[in-house]
């Protein structure tokens, strides 16, 4: 749609005058507006070296109240930045309801510059795609406002702002060896910015080309969309406000969804003590090697534990680490989300705590909230719920593609099992603090619970993350099964390296 | 996921007798109930060889009321089929609103059967699955209930029944070389069901994995989840029913938007009779060789004509098609959709006519109208009409994928030219039914017609189907354009095969 793009747009300066200082109000006005209505905002300006994302970026910053704004520069990723999935710094500077988040550049980077100056492989930038669809669209469906701006000036017109910057001492840094080129390679840019419009304007989502020759203009242009956009996401709520969401109903009676997974599992599995202490001091031994190895050879790992109230998560995770290094691996104990948390996206916590490369990261319960507690307590809608075994999918895809293995642990028991566990915690003194009320009243719900524990393993196990049920009456038993899978489950990994 | 599968699940004679009758009735009212609120109905049944499709079906059919229901058996394509891009075939089936479409096999027989037997290249079922998640998502958001259902048996049941099949002359027919092949390659199928699984179970077209072991249990199963389905969304629509769409608002004044493309036109533009009798002579010489190279090397071609009311479309048309063999090209004329076409996605009546390879389809009007008419009269709703740019960017995508050359052209005339042409109809008599009310309604929309026709060309124009706007104050200088830039495409397209 290039081609259609007129760069010799232009605005007087009378008619300047005449529409820029409202916009500036109107922006304030709307910017206290999304705070009102929790509307979080992600503005992304990419465009030609020296087209202005500057000048019009230092210009949003005047405007915009500055405790409700951040402005993030993307630059080549840090050190630090690589050892994550690529995606992971954009998640991390997601803006909280009502504020903005301005990118200097952004995830589009990848398909351009590191795209065109061969930086990634054909199969990163192709598959990048993919990951950008995903992200926006999450942000979107979420209620996030995503605002992208293409700053267009020809070759010409770029050519003739270098020199000008070279000119003066305070802008001559400006430009540089890459800066000119870039420039030379302007078309090879132009097809790879077509490409990226192409493929990246979503309804939700869409591009807005700026003809950037003129300052005046530019400016003018990104105020009135930006307002638009913003607007019209409040109105939309304003329109259909929110839904109330309601907590599960007990699952209808069905002849065929007797016969589940947790059905069949064998609750007599169990294990004596001697054959625990045996496995287990082998199992540790093992683990500290592979701990070892996959520090070296950079693998992170994600290791998940979810399971029934009184299942014995913590027991298990405590063996686990024991034959660990402490300095390679991190417990990840996930509660409550705290405000913070619940002012963005709900993988946005956990797209932080993604291991990074050589370490393990260790889950105490994790996203899976989203289509347990949340779904079955009603604290997210139906839609949300929905989506987010898509969601988790694609969010551990991204992780596996980055080469992270993933293993999810389900730690099963059984009601009478349970309600044994519970008692003895009442019962006993120093156990009295692992037993709450809604622990009782999240037992009540047990046919819930058990038909979205069901829909979770169905829906969420696949080939990069499958999950491992752990028949977990014998603590014993489910320890040796859970450090088995995770030092079987690295060693194949580490062999295919 | 398949790991999880328990294929041993059965259901007791008496239980069955319990549910399934009940079940039977229930699903005979749910498609009187889905009659009544217009939900259109997809169902998906793949499977192992064997597994029951064949039955499962019988017994849908038995169910159902025939005058709302039909089934379609995918088999390898025809030569007709292969004549249009692969999607072509499923889009002409697509069911009428509050009807039911049965699929015996499906889409994805390309990356199951083809892909597994090397029927496709690696790149062809690769981007199947880009095809396939554009189609589903037109049809979810477009209202249709997507179900889909693997019916799963092991290899060893498999086995089983291909013997009790060989054994009876009624039935031996079923099981030949091929099965038995497809059979010994169980383990890599089941990598490929797997993947697809995977990959395209989305919040809106989830897949069901059904136990097909016992009959029993496979019917109530997928009785039990279609009703679920259809159900849901009809519940879904009550409760939310159906925003009226308004007609598009005169756009508010911007001090960016002045300057269009549709501004930039040199309106001026024309050409002398005698040039134009010489140009069109060589050109129809030019386009008619063209068109016998393109039968030769079966590349499809479609044209598009918008423009303007009273813009020249159909002298264009005469134009360019005189020069042509009638043969080897068709005239679509594209009107008000029809009964038949409003009860389905507005895409299906574009995609049934999407040209055949070696032929050209030269639309009057066309698909564009959504964004267009629909947009500004309010025939669709906003959520629709955004939609819509992706949609149809996504269509001819497809199209171009297949090979097909795209041609859209804008026939741009200015207010005076108009009104001109409009009292010159009026006031003869052979001309006058070329004009009607609608078109001096359509006169006073100018402003708004003019944003959606911005906004069409700049969301649409693209590598592959990129617009040419005709100035066409000067309907021979519009004429010589249109032709030469069919001509000249055509050419470029030909010198690629």
């Amino acid at each position: 749609m290039l081609e259609l793009i007129d760069l010799d747009q232009r605005l007087s300066k009378a008619d300047y005058a005449k529409v820029f200082p409202s916009l500036q109000e109107e922006l304030g006005e709307c910017q206290r507006a999304a705070r009102a209505a929790r509307v979080p905002v992600v503005i992304v300006f990419e465009g030609w070296d020296a087209a202005g994302k500057g000048s019009i970026i230092n210009r949003l910053a005047q405007t915009l109240d500055p405790r409700g704004f951040e402005v993030h520069s993307t630059l080549a990723p840090t050190d630090n930045e690589r050892l994550h999935p690529w995606m992971w710094r954009f998640w991390c500077t997601l803006p909280a309801e009502g504020n903005f988040a301005i990118f200097d550049r952004s995830w589009y980077r990848r398909v351009l510059e590191d795209r065109v100056r061969g930086n990634v492989s054909p199969a990163e930038w192709q598959s990048a795609y993919d990951d950008i669809d995903q992200f926006e669209r999450q942000l979107v469906d979420a209620g996030v406002v995503v605002v992208k701006f293409w700053l267009h000036i020809s070759k010409k017109e770029q050519r003739q702002r270098f020199k000008r910057l070279e000119k003066m001492a305070a802008t001559a840094w400006k430009v540089g060896k890459r800066q000119w080129a870039n420039h030379r390679h302007y078309d090879e840019w132009a097809e790879a910015v077509e490409e990226m419009l192409q493929r990246t304007s979503t309804p939700g989502a869409p591009w807005t080309v700026v003809e950037a020759t003129q300052g005046r203009f530019r400016r003018t242009k990104v105020f009135e969309t930006l307002l638009a956009a913003v607007r019209g996401e409040i109105d939309r709520r304003a329109a259909s406000p929110r839904v109330e969401p309601k907590p599960m109903t007990p699952p209808e009676p069905s002849a065929t969804n007797g016969h589940t997974i947790l059905d069949r599992l064998d609750s007599s599995l169990s294990m004596d003590r001697e054959q625990y202490e045996l496995q287990l001091a082998k199992l540790h031994k093992r683990l500290f090697r592979l701990e070892h190895r996959l520090y070296i050879k950079r693998v992170p790992v994600a290791i998940v534990y979810e399971g029934v109230d009184a299942g014995g998560k913590g027991g298990n995770i405590k063996r686990l680490t024991r034959g660990l290094d402490p300095r390679g691996y991190e417990v990840v104990p996930i509660g409550v989300p705290t405000p913070v948390e619940k002012a963005r996206h709900y993988l946005w916590r956990f797209w932080r705590e993604a291991p990074k490369a050589g370490h393990i990261a260790i889950f105490d319960r994790s996203w899976y909230g989203r289509v347990l507690v949340e779904r079955v307590e009603g604290f997210c809608s139906e839609d949300e719920w929905r989506r987010a075994y898509c969601e988790i999918n694609e969010f551990e895809r991204q992780l596996a593609d980055f080469g992270t293995v993933i293993v999810k642990f389900w730690l099963h028991i059984d009601q009478d099992e349970q309600l044994r566990r519970f008692e003895a915690r009442q019962n006993m003194p120093y156990k009295q603090w692992k037993i709450t009320d809604d622990d009782w009243r999240n037992r009540k719900k047990w046919p819930e619970y058990k038909a979205a524990i069901v829909d979770m393993l169905e829906r969420t196990s696949t080939t990069y993350a499958p999950w491992t049920v752990l028949e977990a009456n014998c603590k014993l038993y489910a320890r040796i099964k859970a450090l088995r899978t995770v030092a079987d489950t690295i060693q194949a990994a580490l062999a295919k390296r």
